[in-house]
């Protein structure tokens, strides 16, 4: 249903034992997926994995081979569970240490760096070798870029300045156009007319994504498609498909 | 950080590119990571892949030798976009058909199965040869058991119902107690003393989420173990540090 990603693609690894337990969920996909989106560059892929070096290691090997762009959320401050760093420098076989850029950064965000800048704190200070920083206008501790893999933090706030630091220094792709309709009837009565549709629209992707609420089943038929003319011709055949499906018999 | 597990284990597979879209949140794995916890089944990964084939396959096998149980959600409806019945078949390198059973449960949900059970429709009675059918009270088209592997749908009040239906016959593990405790202060300060005392309690998994709202930078500590003499060790540790740190120095 998908076609051939013909630009840049992305995918995301979220840290964290908290999200995977439930409790909380992850806010910091969706709102790269929206923003890479606007830039042309589709999510393809998302994984949410535990606090373990062996899970983070392969899950950032795995997709960084696969994808244009790989962003990770979580794991990069001072406490003994934010092992992030560490993980992607032994993904790339790379060393890692505090650094002095890094460091100085840090520094500027205590008053008396003397002081506070402690052992924990520094910890925000190892960068993988060769790794460019990511600005972090929140709370200073960087994020960074190593090879195509961004690393960034999992607190929503910092994460969402990252991403605005980082994103416009990346290149564009051909965005996604994308249209919905929504059709108030069961899946069962649409899909077979909406089969023909998309075979007719061979350059649109159509997925339906159905629902329930009180008033009964229905289905968001969401087009998307790089070609504005092709997805303006998609939408026409599914706004006639609509109204066919709703008059009565 | 995350202890090796004991006993049985889980993975999700969130399919749809709407998921990826970023538009719609994933309600399903955050409602399924809790109920497992409750029957001591720790949801160690979860992926959202999109609705292409070998994507599918490949998510399927990779997590299917590596977990206990692998769900799944979404693309079991009647419209062309929904492939994830065949895709668990080629997974598992078996048939897929309409079967007797399926239809049977399907039909049920018809005034006049004759009109209203339409060839797109009767997709949803395509079943992996040698699976299992996995109620769905809701909207009748059922899930399906095959091997380790169970495929829900993606409507979370449809997914909900079939995970009521299914997780009772899934054996037990240790459920993992969890305690927390809010510390009003930057990760930096706790991060120190916090490691001291994950180390002296080998037994707990003891995890740092920092927040940042308007009163500035905090931290929920999260402590999990399946022993019950254990957590309580560590959070009353855990408690102890609190009060130090938020004395005045």
């Amino acid at each position: 249903m998908t076609p051939v990603d013909p630009g840049p693609t992305a995918a995301m690894i979220t840290i964290g034992d908290e999200i995977l337990s439930g409790r909380t969920q992850d806010a910091n996909m969706p709102f790269l997926a929206q923003a890479l989106a606007a830039k042309g560059i589709p999510m393809r892929e998302a994984r949410v994995v535990p606090d373990v070096a062996e899970e983070i290691v392969a899950a950032v090997n795995a997709l960084r081979a696969k994808y244009t762009h790989v962003f990770t959320s979580g794991g990069i401050g001072p406490t003994h569970d934010d092992i992030t760093a560490d993980c992607v420098a032994a993904a790339f076989g790379v060393g890692i240490g505090v650094r002095e850029d890094a460091r100085a950064i840090l520094a500027t965000n205590y008053a008396d760096p003397e002081r506070d800048l402690n052992e924990a704190r520094l910890r925000m200070a190892r960068i993988p070798d060769g790794a460019a920083l990511i600005d972090n206008p929140v709370s200073k501790a960087p994020g960074f870029t190593l090879g195509n893999v961004h690393v960034m933090a999992g607190v929503p706030r910092v994460f969402q300045a990252m991403v605005a630091a980082l994103l416009p220094g990346l290149a564009d792709g051909v965005p996604v156009l994308s249209e919905s309709i929504r059709i108030d009837l069961p899946e069962g009565r649409i899909a077979g007319p909406l089969r023909l549709v998309a075979e007719a629209h061979p350059d649109v992707s159509i997925g339906s994504y159905p629902f329930q609420n009180d008033g009964g089943f229905g289905a968001n038929i969401v087009a998307r498609s790089t070609d504005p003319a092709a997805l303006a011709e998609a939408m026409a055949a599914l706004r006639e498909m609509a109204a066919l499906l709703a008059a009565p018999a």
